[in-house]
């Protein structure tokens, strides 16, 4: 493995998975050049013309296909971690003795730990997409045949659109289907929402099946997913347990820790004057982002102003706002519970989205710097502001990116974090993995105060006068350290285990395999 | 210019435009084996992050779009005879005098009569659309440089998505948009119903434009084209005259000749058992379909049961029907009054769709198979059942194909034509102008007795003892030359003027100069 340096000065390897890579060069500095990525023409006279595309099960689905060996296989996470069907394809795909498969999830969440039995038996060859939890361990210790590749929700269309990822087969779980193939997720005993992260696979991968437990007569209405783009139709008893779509990240945290940090947040924004009449935020997953989003709320009534909308992640607290009349429109991308399910259904005013519109980086503008106000995580940030959202600090890969990179193109970043986790310090001299560049980052808000980008000297300015803690990111991190020790830096081995990709394709940084 | 005969015996040129073209082989028989067209890839570091692409005007647009000779200027009939946008892009190319262009509309009206001065002096080369009324007579004349290309709405998407015409600037009349370029034709003061029409070139174009005279906030909500695809965005004082949708196809016959047509092509349908609970029928423009959609209607209130879907073309009649409960769900591409427009913004069962989910042949299916009754109009008929839309029998081109071609593949497609037309009859030996193949077209209802294409063997006998006249298309021709004499041919010089092409991009028919 040759490797060069990159922009942000990591060590990136000039080929991953045999695939060339372009270094990561500072953010919009990547100019692409290429063309999209252009499917074989289709026609009807090979499709029935009666639009029925039923096919038995999805075993006969897959044969005709013609999934076989090294293909990539692309599946969704709108199910989060009730996903029944990701497990299904790679046990029918083993019962075929298909092998070296490429995973292409969306996401993969702890119910799919046992695709690790595929990696090892080399039914899967290697998995690009988020590894949380048991897969990413598994990759960290250095045990999955190829490199993975890790995208944001955003870069996971780039990549499909731009061709750097050819989707052999999509399997898209649809709650509701006709025999066409036109689908959503808004209705049926499985409805899950909506179906955004399957648009680049509909519209880019050479097959698709569309595989539901809720089959209605043609026309499904409405279509989230276009039947035009799906070849083949599978009816199951069950595609998905919508209750467990509420998993870790998407529950109000209870802890007066996290609310506190969360009052911060917002009485920052409040003093910023980010909160004003027609604003914008994004309402993302964990409890501190929830929290912080009842705190608008609050703010709205108390101001008599409405949000213009909310970028979500919708979850029962911003339907409330919405329907309470507190902002105008939920652009939504992902439901993150049946309260977000039931009102996408009910509420003209709750839209739903995809990685297109939002966070695409090779389209014509996406929305993600129309947003005011994105809260966002992280496990570390660094004392230039570089964040990591992926590996703990003892350098286990455990996270995905989600949307995270694509928000950080919102007009004012915010990460709450606690000063330290575990009583290990979480804002470090370098960050383990670097996930986004400081220079999208402006503002980190700790329970011991609040650290500004010295580059938004407007935030600076304009709470100099708020009373609020504000402090150096240096200074937080001196006080951390004051309290737990300086840490240590994880330990690795050589080997790489996967690739950090940037919003455009290039690799900003990777993940190498832990010393254990 | 070199000729060969294609699949239904007419001679095609090898080439049009200095473009290699494919004999018409038979219906479902050419298969793509390309890719589809790819455009560029774009990046959002050349797009404003804010998400605002508003031009100062439609001039600054166009120069930045990188308007120049030949280029392919796409553009939309949403507004039928109402539309105010084209000749607008028109005079500015002139301004800037810029030559050679390629007017690529998806339908052209009367309101477009003064194109030809644009034809004239060599701003425009040629158009690639249809040719309706004063445009078609000028072609007709041989006095258009280049050859027009007629196609069907499913194969304008068809050609754009396969890179048989590469759209260099579309400019989409959008009734309400957002400066990121998020449109709809819902609301506004010129609120049209939808932009279906507009999506291929949204997708694949490689500049677009949307010009609105309702400007909103982010987000333009619903978006029936998204800002992604969308480059600049021009505010102008009026787009166009929504009132004049309601063109002369549009309009219920109250002649008693074309009711009692009306009536019949009805009772065929409900003797051959095709009007049942869950039927679907297509609701095309002219009189004599829209006093079908009457009929039907009736029918469903009478025998209690109601329609699946209505295929439209939504008017005020089809729209009362879903109103009223007789039928689940208008399958809209077009709105034809301001009833469809209120409709489809009023009612959820009331869907927008557009040429590539309802029409386009070079998809993974459509939906044109899946109606059980098209409707449709015809120019003449031939005894062999093949049909022509787009010439009168005088040889002028004066009307385009609509989705006329892509309904053909209805289940059952009727054409309701009344036996002669001023004195000349309609039926002939063989059609001036072959739009649509014999084998697709299933009954031909006049006013003096209905045939059945013999191949439909059971619509025969399905309707053998029901008292209607059936009779052979010979003897309707027969009785119609009784009538008025043995019509001549039209005649024509050698210069061919248009190409007709199939939905498959195969070209079927050439229309020539008439001999004046």
């Amino acid at each position: 493995m040759e490797f060069v340096k990159n922009a942000v000065g990591r060590m990136i390897p000039t080929s991953i998975n045999g695939k060339e890579q372009v270094p990561f060069m500072g953010v919009g500095k990547f100019k692409p050049t290429g063309h999209k990525h252009a499917p074989r023409i289709s026609s009807c006279a090979d499709y029935p013309l009666d639009g029925n595309k039923l096919m038995p099960d999805l075993t006969e689905a897959l044969v005709r296909a013609g999934l076989r060996d090294g293909m990539t296989i692309g599946t969704h996470h709108h199910f989060r971690n009730g996903d029944l069907l990701a497990l299904e394809i790679f046990r029918i795909a083993k019962e075929l003795k298909v092998k070296n498969l490429v995973w292409f999830p969306s996401a993969s969440f702890p119910c799919h730990e046992p695709i690790i039995e595929y990696l090892k038996d080399g039914t899967i060859h290697h998995i690009e997409g988020s590894m949380n939890g048991p897969l990413g361990r598994f990759a960290s210790q250095g045990k999955m045949k190829g490199v993975g590749v890790l995208r944001s929700h955003g870069g996971r269309y780039q990549a499909v659109q731009d061709g750097d990822v050819q989707v052999d087969i999509a399997v898209i779980a649809a709650p509701t289907a006709d025999a066409f193939g036109n689908a959503n997720a808004l209705e049926g005993p499985s409805a899950c929402g909506l179906l955004g992260f399957a648009l680049a696979d509909s519209q880019y991968a050479d097959k698709v099946i569309a595989v539901t437990d809720n089959l209605v007569p043609f026309p499904c209405i409405p279509w989230q997913i276009n039947g035009n783009y799906v070849d083949y139709v599978v009816q199951v008893d069950k595609i998905g347990i919508p209750e467990k779509i509420v998993s870790g990240t998407t529950k109000i945290s209870k802890s007066p820790d996290r609310v506190f940090l969360a009052e911060l947040t917002a009485k920052f924004c409040d003093a910023a004057g980010l909160v004003r009449d027609g604003f914008s935020f994004q309402a993302g997953a964990g409890g501190t982002s929830l929290s912080i989003g009842i705190f608008f709320h609050e703010m709205c009534k108390q101001k008599g102003i409405k949000a213009r909308f909310a970028r979500a992640g919708s979850n029962q607290y911003v339907v409330k706002m919405l329907e309470e009349g507190f902002v105008d429109y939920i652009l939504d991308g992902q439901t993150f519970d049946l309260e977000g399910v039931r009102s996408m259904r009910d509420n003209d005013g709750h839209v739903w989205t995809s990685p297109f519109t939002s966070y695409n980086y090779h389209g014509k503008g996406n929305f993600a710097g129309m947003v005011d106000i994105a809260i966002l995580g992280a496990t570390e940030v660094d004392v230039n502001f570089n964040a990591n959202v992926v590996t703990h600090s003892d350098g286990y890969l455990l996270h995905g990116i989600g949307g995270w990179q694509n928000c950080l193109f919102g007009k004012c970043v915010i990460l709450p974090i606690p000063l330290f986790r575990d009583r290990i310090p979480v804002i470090r001299d370098e960050v383990t993995t670097l996930c986004g560049p400081g220079e999208l980052i402006d503002v980190v808000v700790t329970e011991r105060g609040i650290a500004i980008n010295p580059r938004r000297t407007d935030l600076i300015k304009a709470t100099r006068d708020s009373g609020l803690p504000i402090r150096t990111i240096e200074d937080l991190k001196d006080e951390a350290e004051k309290i737990c020790g300086k840490p240590r830096a994880a330990e690795f081995e050589e080997k790489v285990i996967a690739a950090i990709k940037w919003v455009d394709g290039t690799v900003i940084d990777v993940v190498r395999q832990v010393k254990e």
